[in-house]
């Protein structure tokens, strides 16, 4: 007795509606981590400027792990867009991206506290980490086979790099962050042409043939 | 090779699950902002109405940001209504959109610190960009063509004012908060009567056509 | 030009999308107002035994307050279920419901604080409250008319009071606190059997009908 | 009149999109859980590194739930696939078994102030009775056939065998706790194991007739 279709589906749509959650949350609590500025009635706005500034680097923080995860979020959502079936093994690794995912507000609270080489190499190597757990969800998926005919075999090397480029920026700055800890978040900056880059060239490839 | 109808759709479905899960967390952590007021035992009744009425500003704070938040909420849902396709711009500019909220419980607790001209800018600040934001995701729909065609043309005028009030009436007061932070407030309550006012003449222009 | 189905559904989707956000995540916070007890090294199990036990109004707060929500969420549930087209009105008063839903956890951090006169008048205040705007959701669709056909006319007396009775469990034992707030916990006892009596009264009504 | 179709899946849609909101949300919070080390500027990362070693109970105990909970939502969606119908009973056990998952970040919480024999003996017992509960849910929908045919009957003994697994050497390392905290916790090893077996047996058994 196959199952109905109905099923399967609804079962994708609980993986995804469970990862949406964790997501979503994850990004919304990052706000929890920012101290609200101490500022004594009667303190003049330039001062108050002074300690808003004082605070850049939660503010970074937050800014940095909410685009992340978003960028993460939009990567997780291409590849489940091509997955066809999906069996223990995904769900597990969805699992595993997922409890990473959820653990970014703690790294970025570490970095807020820290914004020094300790906290710097601890963000950076939370979300490579996180990163690295979403390529090896889209490798596992490409090697079983379990996405559509077509775009595993096409433009593999693209999609690849897609997946791996934001964890390396990340692996490597930690590298960068024992010599400086400030070269290593302007190393973040190169995650914005990279990945647009990254679309691009994916585009063009995949334009003759379908509109993803 | 076009994608199947279902896995767009899905794609929609999903943006439409971290929107709506951001701006659920979002207004539920509202709360967490709230203190509970000391309140020694055998304190007479009349002295706890006090000391209650001492957190107004926290009260305010959070039904201000709920009905804001889900103000904005309703904006959004009438943007993805009509819209018919969505690129990556519509994705950042909501993941933005999503960015500012999630940022509305902090600066909810900032005001609720601070119920002075800084509390009361950096709040109106704070909605008044995120507000902004949504204008920006409407207006690059529209210019893109993205959305239901007749749509964007009926009414155009109409349907700009509908997203720029409540922004502009939060930019207003922060002029307003640098006089007398009182008056900054008193000037919210315009949202209600402005927001209404725009309905009913959106609904009235497009009725005849169609009941959206 | 009518809107299509689609459309429509996915608007009433997502208000259930929303509200269900609000409340999942108003029930999972209540978890955050319980405090971890101050048990140091080597205290026996009797002696911790008795900590916890002194925290009973904690874990009271916390059962409370979830099975109550859970109680409306599913009154929540039978409205939606009927309804076939929703108003802005709907969507405000929704709104305004899941205001006072998203108000439970800061009544419940009270009433953990306060386990005395004031804390029990003031979570069956918010409890009464949050009912009471459930009940206005359903009155204004029957009412305007917005419910199936049928559904509003048969048994309205036992609709009516299903909605209205916990709301007014809380806000009778209201008015018992001021004479002896432990009898007025003991009044939302009641809650079970007069639940359980009017879906079985309802049940009953609507089975030779339908089997909602 | 019978409902139609789309409005019983609707609540059962709402069923589940409550449970994987309030799932998704208990895993993200236990996060907070977590405390940022204290790190005096200039500390050596040796000393750091050992600073992060002490906390080892903390980062157990979140992956531990996160993980526990994973598995506790991949048995629920199993059950639900199968569910045809749902009545009260259904939805007041789905909402016991919530309510004990909600409450698991608070079991996590003491667990991480107190990593003995009482901490260890409270998260097992958090970790059993939610085992419990979500075994309970599947063992009254299969005794009131809600269940598709079928299943119910066919592997009676191993789908049993997968619920009370995990909440069985949960409970009994209570038991070990009461003797040795760390042989409880390395008990909580063998749910690996178990876990994977039974799996195994169940999908051997299930295969010749259907790919569930």
């Amino acid at each position: 007795m196959a199952l109905p279709f109905r099923r399967e589906s609804e079962e994708t749509d609980r993986l995804l509606a469970l990862s949406d959650g964790v997501i979503a949350i994850a990004i919304t609590l990052l706000v929890l981590e920012i101290t609200v500025p101490e500022v004594p009635a009667g303190t003049p706005p330039s001062v108050v400027a002074g300690l808003v500034f004082e605070q850049w680097h939660e503010y970074l923080g937050y800014m940095l792990s909410f685009l992340v995860i978003g960028l993460y979020w939009m990567l997780h959502r291409r590849i489940f867009v091509h997955i066809e079936v999906h069996d223990r093994g995904i769900v597990w690794l969805n699992l595993l991206f997922l409890l990473l995912v959820a653990f970014v507000p703690y790294g970025t609270s570490v970095f807020s506290t820290y914004p020094n080489r300790f906290g710097v190499s601890f963000i950076a190597a939370v979300l490579a980490l996180t990163g690295f757990s979403l390529a090896a969800l889209w490798i596992y998926a490409a090697r079983k086979q379990l996405i559509e005919e077509g775009i595993a075999s096409r433009a593999v090397g693209i999609q690849a790099a897609r997946f791996l480029a934001s964890p390396i920026v990340f692996a490597s700055s930690i590298a960068v962050a024992s010599v400086n800890p400030v070269w290593a978040m302007l190393t973040w900056v190169f995650l914005i042409p990279i990945n647009g880059a990254l679309n691009s060239r994916l585009a063009e490839r995949l334009e003759d043939e379908s509109n993803v």
